[in-house]
């Protein structure tokens, strides 16, 4: 029923959107968030948090199911990189919940502002996992708790306490059902984070404004150096009393006896401060936390924009139907539940970062610590660049467009304001944390302006773009703009760092050669072609170089560490010519030969010893010795269409998107890494994908659905139908585009956004023809 | 000559203030900050500073020669109380010039920004004063050195540099004339702090914009709980080469092995920062420095609107004209050196502070560290207000009268940002200290509207005034209140703190009456007559009274540890009813009893016993026991006013002003207490002393001089002149106000502010008829 109806509303969106250039309600009235599960991810290392948030939000309202302190006796504590987003799903107990989370991130930060409800003695301390008692958490069962987009809600067991939470942008709504006659209390933990080590709080400061306000600060240096989260919180009904620990090693005496500053004395100030509020409990308490980048002040006015009242079911249907708004913009009703929930929490998870960073009045902290006012954009703070670039972008350059202006603003923002004079690597809450390598923002940046999407000053653009890769002191640059390499023996991770140099090169080429800038784009094409310095033509691999110009001696080409590549070995690393993989190819031996080589990435068997010590390597996570749990391979599949042999993509990349990608819990084979994973999802599914942003073109892989339909912002439609398509028919027929047979297995970017039908035949045979 | 030039100029003046009602040129152009002398109360316990700065100026540009931790293995080191304002004159050695500096506190914060020009090698520690080549301290002689009124100049001689400083409101600006052709280098320590405790630094950011701008900030939790101070700090040559060193017990991984942060890398963040940096020193290095309390676009700003060059004589210039224009209020051309320069460097101390705190564009940080926009008034902070409530104000609305109604206005923004609903007690830099006793505001507020200099809303300053003093949870205020004293069971000092409840109450009874409130009159009235339940009739002291209604049994009059007074002893704190002489006279037994009493507090001997582990109360400076250099006794001399022998003040005041104000860095006998002492210093000079502020009436001392005249901001010239004064002539013979004899030892406020002469007839006899 719910099917038939849907597939009635996508056809009168599809009417409605030819005379209105816009979505309809018809269209925004299918319920997608129904598939969304907010699970898949949350076992293993997806990464991903279950709690509640709308699209895009600033507040990822979630439960933390332990702390475990970053470093143990000052030593990295390996177990931390479980607790990402903070929840594990194997996990019997939860701590609390927390407003701020990263999604698929494969390093961490945040967990501002935890909030746990209980019952009985007051307890201040956290506990642990294997004696919750001793401490404030509860025991809970994955059968008493459901998430869903925009809200999640669970039984705290050892507290018979029903907890449940929605969000909007900027404020997290919590409402709790406690048990009749029991003492009741609210734990506020401002100690609590994510990738917590000893001196992370760098200080806290809360003012118990009046018997249903409070406000304050958190201040941290984590993997942001230099962070500070305002918030405001208020509740549905007056505090009866509150009190405050400090667990300080510096005392304050500054009260000089004149207050007890533990009970309810309103002005808390501390490195590490947790607080206690007690309510009237016979009816439902219910909580909301407001955050901003500025001030207090700034919070209280998101609070007052965004959810003034205390109607927490319109604002959890208000946060479903904000999903539902964004999800819409592909309608594959057609498909069966299980690929439904596959794609629409794939949407879910490409479209809950970057996240908003600023009040509603556009104030947000700039990277120099000051304050800005966006103008004429919605600034976006956590970049996970070196993952998004690849697919993320791509995706929001066709399904959210004006988003992806508004971040390339953020970034030129932060380019702007950097002291550098260098565009985001990996930023987050107007801090640089400088993760990962390249300077992909180009490459964000490029593929706007290439594909046309720049509502923004693309002179500056290009300038900021060419700045950044001109910075000598960044990361072995200077290496790599006099020797056309960088050297090993001078900076590690060498040859990553020199194909991705390179592909940036030439995206900063392609964004200057449409904006009419020939000295840039022959500069930076000159640049692009670096890759070919770091080639080893003997070994057959991409191979780390020294500062004399000799390879280095010692090289295993199937280790993922200390041999010149970061979350790679040679087998993957070698492939990354994203820009130019038909030189790549004749470099490499030619079509045939190289063909067989991928064919041998996929089937090859690796040795255990090379899954030792490896966060993101997993015998599950890999193909052979494809790695699609890191992202440098995620073009690979799709490189077979330079070669004679574009059938042997279509069946890869259908195995990948069946063996990666799954419902449930441990649906995900490695980090979502902010959306990254999940926009090469969406693109793989609905049959082509963006293998060099940069570029208007996007590589035919093999449809995975019958029927999708894109709502494009533009007010035109792309279909993409695959007749007959199945698990064992992924093999592409033929395929028209608007009644016309592709000769070759690439569409444009204007192809898709001019609307339009992209129609294929699948067989359970390839065809080995097709495409020549 | 130059006297002679001044009583010309002072007479022009005053024709010319009847002419146009303000200051001229002619009186401006006298040069009496010739007469300050910075240094007086460097030395011992008179914890003024000597560097550079221009009157209630941001910035005080001081050396600093000692850094003394203020606790050690967790215990208060009692040494650090020597360096409340970072200069001890018997010291040897300067650590280096840092940019803020309390004036004469008893307590003590600050210090920031310390810059340290050095030659051979680099050394980033401070070393020490009994080794000072282990650091980049130097040694330094009281010969080469130089102090005036907005200038600074020392000769360190370990480096052979000339150091020579100069300061705006909000700006710093040094000048460095280095040895030639020796290698040199300016230290930067962003972990010197005056009053610095481990954990002192909450946080540190520096950016170097570019190479001669340096921008950042400096956090901290010291007196002031939540204090941050930003800084833009720009060089009139070139930066050669920079870098710094961290001494963060947690360090920070962030960087990734991408850069090395310690060498020119131009963002630099942490806990415990120094930096260094290196010119051409071949020609002297300028530096600016400005502060704001908002951000590091403030502190540029302000920077560009008060010193945008580089010419430091000018600069120098503008200090001593700006300082000339407020000492130039009181003009004592006539009087000896030795006597004007005592008067003018109470003049200069007296205009130290509180200090300006906005932004030139008016922003400031609020207590509740929210940004604000100081709106039609200048935000001043730094106010010691336990101290400077009793003479300081009171001078303020005499010669400040504008700047004290802004004062007043700063208090309220507090008040109307504060959490408790409370005026300041002891503020500084968006922060409560709560330092000492009582809720002074209240008569600094209650002063203002009496003496009808209140350009303010009044009616909401009361609101303010009865709020604070109803603050229950306050330092025994809800005992008070119920109880009608504070018992000394529950809260300690509790017969100070009823005296000064009692006091400060009527302050507000009588802003009440004055604004026609009679509820509020009533209720506050009745609450000033407390003082009356700590009095015991049987010993003759006000007396620490129990819960239960008995006097505690334990008491030793003269003992200021803990009996019950904070900073006095019985016999001092007995007398601390300002407000009601005549009651409290007739109490104790009657106006000659009471005379007496008097006569023995200013003869007595203490024994050994009572100076020991004393902070304050040293030998020098008490008289019998009678303690000038705390203040509750300050108005003490004058209640002989009230007695049957006024002119047993007039022998006592000048006593204490021949003893304990002179000349030398040793000149003050105790702390200047933020001008508290310089105030009662310039009043009693001029004969005049305000009691009870709250009262417009001033009882009648001794003039020391023979002649000053008032320039009041009003244009009205109010006169003082003491015939046949001198040492020995210390008696009123007569006293006539505008021709008319006097026959109460009382003036008016409004008689002095609408101008005209109090001329006195000296005598070395008493006039014992007088005033009867």
């Amino acid at each position: 029923m719910k099917n038939k109806l849907g597939t009635i509303a996508g056809s009168l969106a599809v009417i409605s959107s030819i005379l209105f250039t816009t979505h309809t309600s018809a269209q925004e009235e299918q319920d997608f968030a129904q598939y969304v599960d907010p699970m898949i991810g949350t076992a293993k290392m997806g990464h991903t948090y279950p709690g509640a948030t709308v699209p895009f939000g600033s507040i990822q309202l979630s439960p933390d199911t332990d702390t475990i302190p970053y470093a143990v006796d000052g030593h990295y504590n390996p177990d931390v990189y479980k607790y990402c987003a903070g929840y594990q799903y194997d996990d019997h107990t939860i701590v609390g919940f927390s407003h701020t989370h990263f999604s698929g991130t494969g390093h961490s930060d945040l967990g501002d502002f935890l909030i746990m409800p209980t019952t009985g003695d007051l307890k201040l301390n956290p506990g642990t996992e294997s004696n919750p008692e001793n401490g404030y958490r509860s025991r809970f069962s994955h059968d008493r708790e459901t998430a869903e987009a925009g809200y999640y809600s669970v039984m705290l067991d050892d507290y018979n306490i029903k907890a449940e939470m929605t969000a909007s942008t900027r404020v997290g709504m919590h409402r709790y059902t406690f048990p009749e006659g029991e003492k009741s209390h609210l734990v506020f933990d401002l100690m609590h984070g994510i990738y917590n080590y000893e001196d992370k709080n760098v200080w806290t400061f809360v003012r118990v404004e009046n018997d249903t306000l409070v406000t304050g600060y958190r201040q941290t240096n984590g993997w942001a150096r230099t962070r500070k989260v305002y918030f405001a919180m208020t509740f549905n009904k007056p505090i009866k009393e509150y009190g405050r620990e400090r667990y300080d090693k510096q005392p304050y005496h500054g009260f000089w006896g004149k207050f007890d500053p533990t009970h309810n004395f309103p002005e808390i100030a501390g490195e590490q401060i947790r607080m206690w509020f007690d309510f009237d409990t016979s009816v439902p308490l219910e909580v909301k936390l407001a955050i901003s980048p500025v001030s207090t002040e700034g919070a209280i006015q998101n609070m007052k924009d965004e959810i003034p009242g205390w109607n927490f079911d319109e604002v959890r249907q208000q946060a479903r139907d904000t999903w539902n708004k964004e999800l819409s913009k592909v309608d594959i009703s057609e498909e069966d539940q299980e690929e439904k929930v596959n794609f629409y929490t794939a949407m879910y998870h490409a479209f809950l970062g970057p996240t908003v960073y600023m009040d509603t009045d556009g104030q947000y902290m700039g990277i120099d610590r000051n304050r800005y006012e966006a103008d004429g954009f919605t600034n976006y703070t956590s970049f996970s660049l070196w993952d998004t670039y690849r697919a993320l972008h791509p995706l929001f350059n066709v399904l959210q467009p004006e988003r992806n202006q508004d971040m390339v603003q953020a970034m030129m923002a932060h380019y702007d304001q950097s002291v550098h004079s260098m565009l985001p690597v990996w930023s987050h809450y107007g801090n640089e944390n400088w993760c990962m390598i390249g300077y992909h923002s180009a490459s964000v940046i490029a593929d706007a302006i290439v594909k046309g999407n720049a509502d923004f000053d693309e002179q500056h653009a290009l300038e900021a773009m060419v700045n950044t890769a001109k910075t000598g002191y960044y990361d072995g640059l200077q290496y790599y703009m006099d020797m056309g390499y960088v050297p090993e023996d001078k900076n590690g991770a060498s040859v990553s760092k020199t194909l991705e140099y390179a592909y940036d090169d030439w995206a900063i080429a392609q964004a200057a050669k449409k904006l009419g800038n020939n000295q840039v784009y022959d500069e930076f094409m000159k640049r692009a072609e670096n890759y070919k310095n770091v080639y080893d033509p003997k070994s057959g691999f991409m191979r780390p170089k020294l500062s004399d110009g000799t390879f280095k001696k010692e090289f295993d080409e199937l280790n993922t560490h200390g041999q010149g590549y970061i979350e790679g070995n040679g087998w993957n690393y070698s492939l990354y010519v994203p820009h130019q993989p038909a030189e790549l190819i004749e470099m490499m031996g030619g079509k045939n030969q190289f063909s067989q080589h991928l064919d041998s990435l996929f089937t090859m068997e690796l040795p255990d010893k090379y899954f030792e010590n490896t966060e993101d390597i997993s015998r599950e996570g890999i193909i052979g010795n494809y790695v699609h749990g890191n992202e440098p391979s995620h073009h690979v599949a799709y490189m077979y269409n330079w070669t004679n042999d574009p059938w042997k993509a279509q069946d890869k990349i259908r195995m990948i998107l069946k063996m990666k990608y799954m419902n449930g819990a441990d649906g995900l084979s490695g980090n979502d890494d902010f959306g990254q994973m999940s926009a090469w999802y969406i693109f793989s599914t609905l049959g082509f994908y963006p293998v060099a942003p940069g570029s208007v073109d996007y590589a035919i892989g093999s449809p995975a659905i019958s029927e999708a339909t894109l709502y494009l912002d533009n007010g035109n439609t792309f279909k993409v139908i695959a007749k007959n398509q199945s698990d064992k028919n992924v093999y592409i027929k033929k395929v028209e585009l608007n009644g016309k047979e592709l000769t070759e297995p690439f569409i444009k970017h204007d192809e898709i956004m001019n609307g339009g039908e992209l129609k294929f035949w699948m067989s359970s045979k390839p065809n080995k023809n097709l495409f020549k």
